[in-house]
């Protein structure tokens, strides 16, 4: 069963720090079929529901030209995840991982990423397929596919460079 | 070119929220060879530079069992950004594009996002191919790579949800 928000065998949390470095804004919310997280899948699937993903003004017009991709790159906010595990118990039998070693939504910033099928968009709304997140899920961002992306920008001296190059 | 910090023609700015709804905190720092946006490669090679990544304290601990993968996903705080923008023009040409439809670093939450090759790790230090972020980028999250994690949870019920069997 995953975690609602215990501590359990084995498992290290730290101190979590005060002061926070930097702050995001929720730029649209997630509707999923999941309101537990004992319900959500581990991870999602491109034949699996469509969810909505609803863009906040003034973001809104950010979505221009977003169905040219087929596939979008999606970040958000795991609102209700603890912060403080670095060593966690997925199956909770006393063995542990490190957090870094793990896709577990509790993490020091607790921010999910997830590739999702576009299956339409209606003003500011998109329908996908891929999700696992629990529904209300706060969005943080958008990306097309890093696989379908083709730079705009002119090259740069950066794009050449190899590590045999740099010798 | 790429944009030092400028507006160009024809790009569309909106008022940026001046309340944050949630914090990060630095929890690294990326080493790169690139000192200058004018530099950088406009997208990562996994046969790059080796870069660096070094984990603060306390979360070292986290990178357990990180060697496990081949791949990792990085997440990081592009603090150079601004974040006003919601069409852009990489070419500076006069045409825009919606922000969630480039992966330009200017974006209301600048979190950037990169595949990359696990060289090796001594401590909490790993070295890396695969990125294209400016040197002494925060580091905010550390994933295996999606396509090589396998859940170790046990299975829920979402797991099995597909689109058509919610009709």
């Amino acid at each position: 069963m995953v975690r609602e928000n215990e501590i359990r065998a084995a498992e290290v949390a730290v101190d979590f720090p005060l002061q926070m470095d930097a702050g995001v804004i929720f730029i649209g919310r997630i509707n999923t079929p999941w309101t537990s997280r004992l319900m959500c899948p581990r991870q999602g699937r491109l034949d699996g529901p469509v969810c909505t993903i609803t863009l906040f003004e003034p973001w809104v017009r950010a979505l221009d030209n977003i169905t040219d991709f087929e596939r979008l790159e999606v970040l958000y906010w795991l609102h209700l995840s603890r912060r403080d595990l670095v060593k966690q118990s997925p199956a909770n039998d006393g063995t542990t991982r490190g957090t870094f070693a793990l896709r577990s939504p509790v993490r020091p910033n607790p921010i999910g990423t997830a590739i999702v099928k576009l299956a339409g968009r209606e003003g500011a709304i998109l329908k996908v397929q891929g999700l696992n997140c629990l529904d209300n899920t706060p969005l943080l961002d958008l990306k097309p596919d890093r696989t379908l992306f083709k730079p705009i920008a002119p090259p740069q001296p950066g794009d050449y460079e190899t590590n045999e190059a740099r010798g």
